[in-house]
């Protein structure tokens, strides 16, 4: 975006970004097919943001605010209640605001991220920010005594991966629904202190 | 392959198109970029695979042959050993026949399976034989009392979604160090039968 433009019409372009990868995926999607989502110019599109590139950093940013929005710890209730509904949020965000197609997109980002620092930073965002959260929440239970001893660090690098690998899983394989119930019963089993941890 | 066709040098070929994936990525490999690796013409490769979308398959179906030779349950050791030296193969396949770029150009394959579903196939092959190979080693470890009384159908799709987990960290953002110790420290500590689990 250029210093001296006006405050530029943000949203709408963010909207026009997300419906154009839905609909072209992130190989074939062009200047032009953003523009016509958007209903303006090409020239217009290019006025906000130099190149394809720097708009879908912008993207990237957008899509990062939504998630700390929707994805977060909820502060209330006991840490296993709050530790449920944070997987579930990163799993699936509410309000289904991640479509299998935006999903199938945004892998074909991650694909290129080896070749793309700027990529690669505004990906690990997210991975950062979902390990912050659970790591809070799971420190909560270990305190209170409501979770076994593990590492809340070690535990919330598994979480973290485990999600990615059921995003992985959906999108290329087409479902993880085994995935969200083992993800449950490991929380429920292994890290909540129960009846079934008195081994 | 064309069934008129004498037996074809499917070794070199194999070859030549991991060669040329990792040069190219997945995204620009063209047939003339392997039948370049390959050293014989375009015309000689097309006689052996008609299309790039037939021979990536039959790469494909070769991975597999090589992953089942070399990502395997021992057999010997107790389960915990079996389960380390199985999942520590599926996170670095031995003899490093998989290199960062080969990784970073299968995850590319990856993001195109949802629109072609004999990839999807080719892909869910992995997963599934990785599945049943951690499944038998968990069910051997809670048969014979070494392992705490998982569910070992769960406990694998778990471990197998940490894995791919892994890899789509490695590869968007070229590390996964601490996931390989969070991993081996839920096998030690969650599933091993110990000092760890008498809480």
């Amino acid at each position: 975006m250029r210093d001296d433009s006006p405050s530029p019409p943000v949203d709408d372009i963010m909207c026009a970004t997300y419906r154009a990868l839905c609909r072209h995926g992130y190989a074939n999607l062009t200047m032009q097919d953003i523009a016509d989502e958007w209903s303006k110019s090409k020239a217009a599109l290019h006025y906000h943001y130099d190149t394809k590139h720097g708009l879908l950093l912008a993207f990237l940013e957008h899509l990062f605010e939504s998630y700390t929005d929707r994805v977060a710890d909820p502060g209330e209730g006991t840490p296993r209640d709050r530790l449920h509904a944070l997987v579930a949020a990163a799993l699936d965000p509410p309000q289904a605001d991640v479509t299998r197609e935006l999903r199938t997109a945004l892998f074909e980002v991650k694909a290129q991220a080896p070749h793309d620092d700027a990529f690669r930073e505004r990906l690990e965002q997210f991975d950062r920010y979902l390990h912050a959260e659970i790591r809070g929440v799971v420190g909560a239970g270990v305190e209170d005594g409501s979770f076994t001893d593990v590492d809340p660090d070690e535990a919330a690098t598994l979480l973290v991966t485990l999600v990615n690998g059921a995003h992985s899983r959906r999108v290329a394989l087409g479902t993880d629904a085994d995935v969200s119930e083992a993800i449950r019963s490991y929380i429920d089993e292994q890290l909540v202190r129960g009846e079934s941890t008195q081994r």
